[in-house]
């Protein structure tokens, strides 16, 4: 499949490296896209929008990294002369081309460097390399997201996001190609974005430029299961990069909420769990802070039962009243890099796994320290 | 009004100074009680809770601070028995007392020597000194917080908070006392509630200790208006010094929202840039990231009209392309230790505002580097 997807890297002048990505398809791809949910989004995700709702056929992509392209006064226009011309160039409908941006908010995109950019790019097409395009389309990232999968059917993805915002920044961007032929290929999308994306926090901001593409060439027919196993494989590997990689980050946190008594409770307590940043600071410092857990699970609309328990790893901490060993549970926390908290409801089936970062000195330094 | 509340402190061995605050009063006062939303509540607040179900006249309150008496697994027994303990030596009703407390969550209150200060403190009552009781019911915070009105009547109030919690502390508590005889004491006291403590936000996390009480000797007949007026100025004054006094806070940030279609979408807005731990960070590096007020006031389920208005004090920063003048926003940032965010959303007429802080260095020390 990777032959049928070129790549072309150029710099616009934004950064001082590469900062263009375009890549052309030999054959049309079916597609489904998401946004983010903010108000105030970029001129290139409005006009991704726009496209999608036209067709959802494509043709090309070209991502623009070290501007957002968000609130300029000019981004929707912007977004649209970079698609015009990208679409001319290559001889295909405006609406089969679509345009990512993520960097600095506010700034104008420098559009004639940015147009002679996309020509160098589309001389020098080449079949895809995974991790050089998540590096090229990289912000603040420590390292590249990417995952491959080749079975019955193949899948490539690749994405940038490091946490929610460096100084300006916008955001997390994934992209997943395939060749799975899939009818319910927006509904799965949707439902392994909830459980991956959506289930991810950093610093609980979100972003104007948020997008997640599901391309595919529609050739090998496959089990619906299969297909979303392989995409929740693919997506919750890289939304855990991107927690791993999150602004001065030193430990995953994984937040799991079962026994509840319907998805929605089970989402909202892992969430509001790993939202707490008076937890996250506390398990930057390994300190055996449980009542921090315990004070947001009450925080939600919801109720919590009387006889539930809370672990940490195997370790149980509280159930009906502390029941911690403190020197043990700081032991866990000095040695993992992973830490699993795992409310046990007691009063249902159903479960919801949320994933943060610690809150370290690193991220106030990043976020406080930069000067525009 | 003052010499009718007595005021006695002891060491109840929860501190190395006094732990302890009694208040009794020379006649019953009648009282609104606001609690807490969360639920995982304190025994203490479990326990004051049914007592304002059972009546709502009120002859003494005990403060015990360096614990919160929450999720011990005997909180509420502990706080009953004290109660007990308090309305025996007093010889009034258990209903007629209440029990407040805030600090560590998890560590059974030490009952046997808590006993014995109820006494010591019943031996030493004097006329209330404001100051002094906000001393003594505080835990980390950096200075006491009080309040005094003379007029018409009078309104005294002392409380303790800073930010939400220092490492398994638990958090706000706010005392009253006025003569002023109000016929919606409940319902003015919910509304200027909602306009100060519930409008303030240090890390976004919710206490299972956070008490308002609000009692009155009922003599003074007053205009509601002006009673409200009062209450409210003496919230804020409290709510503020609260937010300012939060952990590791440099500036007290006021986010206004203002020409909004309803008062829900203002507060909702206006909350939404106050908790943006992004831009907290931003502005205690005086980083003029105006980026991050946009990307928080498009997050939440409210649209933005097109044509707002963003200010920073009287600098005009955003309307309907970037207008701010950069170097004078950074000049503002950092010449002002109150910074005033305003949006202007121009379609309709209400407004509201949310304080915050900033998010530092020590914000991360305070929490992280406490071992237990």
């Amino acid at each position: 499949m990777r032959e049928r997807i070129l790549m072309g890297v150029a710099r616009g002048g934004i950064k001082t490296k590469e900062d263009t990505l375009v890549l052309v398809f030999k054959e049309a791809l079916t597609y489904s896209l998401l946004t983010t949910q903010n108000h105030l989004k970029s001129g290139s995700v409005r006009l991704c929008e726009e496209n999608y709702k036209k067709n959802n056929k494509l043709k090309a992509i070209v991502v623009i990294s070290g501007n957002a392209n968000a609130l300029t006064g000019r981004d929707y226009e912007d977004a649209k002369f970079l698609v015009k011309e990208l679409s001319r160039l290559i001889g295909c409908r405006e609406e089969e081309t679509l345009i990512f941006t993520t960097g600095v908010i506010g700034k104008p995109l420098p559009l004639n460097s940015l147009r002679e950019s996309l020509k160098v790019a589309l001389k020098n097409l080449k079949e895809i390399d995974l991790k050089r395009a998540s590096e090229v389309i990289s912000t603040t990232d420590r390292f590249p997201k990417f995952f491959e999968y080749k079975g019955k059917f193949n899948l490539l993805t690749f994405a940038k996001g490091a946490g929610m915002i460096m100084p300006h920044m916008a955001t997390m961007l994934c992209f997943t190609f395939t060749d799975a032929k899939v009818k319910n290929l927006r509904e799965i999308h949707r439902k392994v974005n909830e459980e991956t994306f959506n289930s991810i926090s950093v610093d609980n901001c979100q972003s104007t430029n948020d997008c997640f593409l599901l391309a595919t060439f529609e050739e090998v027919e496959v089990e619906e299961e299969e297909f979303e196993r392989v995409l929740r494989q693919s997506s919750l590997k890289v939304a855990k990069d991107i927690v791993r990689d999150g602004e001065g980050a030193t430990k995953l946190i994984e937040v799991l909420v079962e026994g509840a008594r319907s998805k929605v409770k089970a989402r909202e307590l892992s969430k509001a769990v790993a939202s707490s940043i008076l937890l996250k600071t506390a398990l930057f410092g390994n300190d055996p802070n449980w009542g921090r857990v315990l004070s947001a699970l009450g925080s939600t609309e919801f109720s919590i039962p009387k006889d539930f328990k809370l672990y940490f790893g195997d370790l149980l901490v509280y159930h009906l009243r502390p029941v911690a060993d403190e020197k043990k549970l700081r032991e866990y926390l000095e040695k993992n890099e992973e830490v699993k908290i795992r409310v046990v409801l007691n009063e249902g089936n159903f479960s919801w796994r949320y994933y943060t970062c610690d809150l370290t000195y690193d991220y106030v330094k990043l976020n406080s320290e930069y000067h525009t």
